[in-house]
């Protein structure tokens, strides 16, 4: 059967694997995502490969090299999505690693390292607040004991979910790889952007990996009746967090050669009503830069504007840094590695950026980390309409199987 | 007993009527709105009144004058309250009309013109989304098959609750006088706003009251990831609100002289998440002014403004004008009768215009008509720490007093 078809059918088949009728739902440690990695389980199986399920529930496939001791070359993604999302999310790195097994196999090809495939456990943070969840615990990066009380919009605790996955939770230390080290990881994923798209480039080589600052801010006005306080006597909370979400913007702009972003995409007005001139205002700032330096110039013009906006308008502005994560750089190696093969294979390609967080992240604790993009149309991302062309998939499965044969040694063979 | 500590006694007996146990809830058409206003029938009926309810649940209370086929001098303002609303907003009106009663029996005083007392029904929007449903009504001004079937929050009708008050909403029109015509109708109320406590005036004489055009904007840009959508290729629904919103500012700031105000006082972002470009934003403006001209210029800034943004940011932004009323101009000669008393009184007074709606909106229809404001401490409404001094409230009582005293014609005689 050709690649494209078969790959096809596997991509449909794991998407059976859903709750809901709205876009792709298979949330971490549900049934359905269970179902789904116990299905994928089986058709690794059938690639003659070896299986484990780790304590967190990171399922590992994993085909021998000519000299086991070797460390392994990796491939990875996730199978789990967000509520409501799309078709492509973390499921066509999992599955094209599949596709480049039996391409090896196909084609008879033994390496010297061995090749795994890794579908990591619960990536999206929709579930419970924190995202990355089976590669932090494979680099042993796990605070256990506040994870463990994490809970799910339905009361769930972290590790009754474990259970009832039939995992135990205090076993997850033993998920931990980080002394083994890889050869080399990669990860195959959807752009999430429009950036391959808008420069019709059909792969991106992703440098680094942006970290968010995020903000949580309360600003205090004074509530008052809209019709009957003039405009000199208003202290209008919304009006504060207007002129810093133009500022937020102003500021990600002048950065925009680092790629860095600014957004707010939370805000709220607890108390509001069409007569109240708005008393308070809720929102939450998300920075993003793989450069620390941009992405702190960017901070610095917000905390200067918050106290401009507080003096001028009269209002209290409480904040807190709720997330501050470092950026990732990849490996410049595997980035050399990847542009030589889209240059001899003559592919369109683009050094960028991710401003999402992969798992990746997590890899680059154990080894060398590289991380493929394929265009997203229209850059759309965590919702129904993500959607990825196939051909650009298979190309994306061409890099992907040139650079795991390479840095795994292949070595052919005759049948 | 001395007049304050009386009507002390009386507001103080009034606000008993409440439900709940932050401010004062006594919403329209509620047990304890009924009770209240029953409590109320007591107490006029106690100084010789004779009382009515009408159809729509307005409260009547009538002394006769010397002469019976006079139009009526009325005071009036309503009882019920907002949802944790304070305990002077319109109650205030309705207790000092019964003092001023009070003092002319003790007094000993007859007029020409019969005076009437009136509680008006629903004056507050917060049960069925419409306000002054009691004044319009006497002012032949309800749509009875729209108004029949709004709902509360619990899904109860207008028609339902008029029904458990023992009210037959078929009769509503039957409250109509308008063809009835009253000699002067006087309302004193909290002013709601800063004005007076920040000037340091004791009196506020109100010229006109503002009616708001209101607008309910939808703006759609592209939902997309925070992290992996550069700045140059969002169209980011929030970023066009907040331009909105400070042009509002700016335009209603320019209209000052006129007393305009503009407010957006409920702004939603529907799927609003942390790492998510907003898509589509709701909101609500409010524009109020006593002037037409000045309310339609920065109506039209702000039509200016939404074509402006939805160009620059490549937004699609819908809009709808939810209301548009005409603001009220009240009677001269009333200011001017009005006013000679605050200078006889040597009383701290201002001219000034009203941003928020009252029964006396509607009662201009049925006679010449006047509005009395007292201070509000901070500005403070529809809140329960909304707060006037009693010594405030006293002083507009005697205002009401010699005002209804000069336009019913009294004539002292010996006990």
């Amino acid at each position: 059967m050709e690649s494209k078809q078969r790959y096809e059918m596997l991509l449909n088949n794991m998407n059976q694997y859903n709750s809901g009728n709205r876009g792709i739902t298979r949330v971490a440690y549900t049934n359905e995502e269970q179902a789904g990695t116990h299905a994928f389980m089986r058709f690794c199986k059938s690639e003659n490969l070896d299986i484990r399920l780790d304590p967190c529930g990171n399922l590992i496939a994993r085909r021998e090299g000519k000299n086991n001791t070797l460390p392994p070359v990796v491939m990875g993604s996730h199978l789990d999505t967000v509520y409501q999302g799309g078709k492509y999310d973390g499921i066509v790195g999992v599955t094209a690693g599949l596709e480049v097994i039996k391409r090896l196999n196909d084609k008879g090809i033994e390496t010297d390292h061995p090749i795994e495939v890794i579908s990591f456990a619960c990536e999206e943070s929709s579930r419970f607040g924190v995202s990355t969840v089976g590669s932090k615990a494979m680099a042993g990066l796990i605070d256990k004991e506040k994870y463990r009380n994490l809970k799910d919009r339905d009361g769930i605790t972290m590790e009754k979910a474990f259970a009832l996955c039939a995992l135990d939770f205090n076993s997850i230390d033993e998920a931990n790889r980080a002394n083994e080290g890889f050869k080399a990881y990669f990860e195959l994923h959807v752009e999430q952007g429009p950036v391959l798209i808008n420069n019709n480039n059909k792969i991106g080589i992703v440098t680094g990996i942006a970290a968010p600052v995020r903000l949580l801010l309360k600003i205090f006005g004074v509530a008052s009746h809209s019709g009957t306080t003039p405009m000199n006597m208003r202290k209008d909370a919304l009006l504060g967090a207007s002129e810093i979400a133009l500022e937020l913007e102003k500021a990600a702009k002048l950065e925009q050669a680092h790629g860095t972003v600014g957004t707010i995409g939370v805000l709220d007005i607890p108390t509001g009503a069409m007569n109240v001139v708005p008393g308070e205002v809720e929102l939450k700032i998300d920075i993003r830069s793989t450069s620390t330096d941009s992405r702190e110039r960017v901070l610095k013009h917000i905390y200067e504007t918050i106290s401009s906006v507080k003096e001028k308008r009269q209002l209290e502005i409480d904040y807190k840094v709720i997330s501050l994560e470092e950026p990732v750089l990849l490996s410049s190696e595997l980035i050399e590695g990847i542009r030589n093969i889209c240059e001899s294979k003559e592919l369109s390609y683009e050094v960028m950026q991710s401003g999402a967080g992969h798992d990746a992240m997590n890899m680059t604790r154990l080894g060398p980390t590289g991380l493929i993009f394929v265009p997203s149309v229209d850059g759309l991302s965590h919702h129904p309409d993500e959607y990825t062309d196939l051909d650009d998939i298979m190309i994306g499965i061409d890099v992907l199987e040139e650079v795991v044969i390479q840095f795994a040694k292949a070595v052919e063979i005759t049948k």
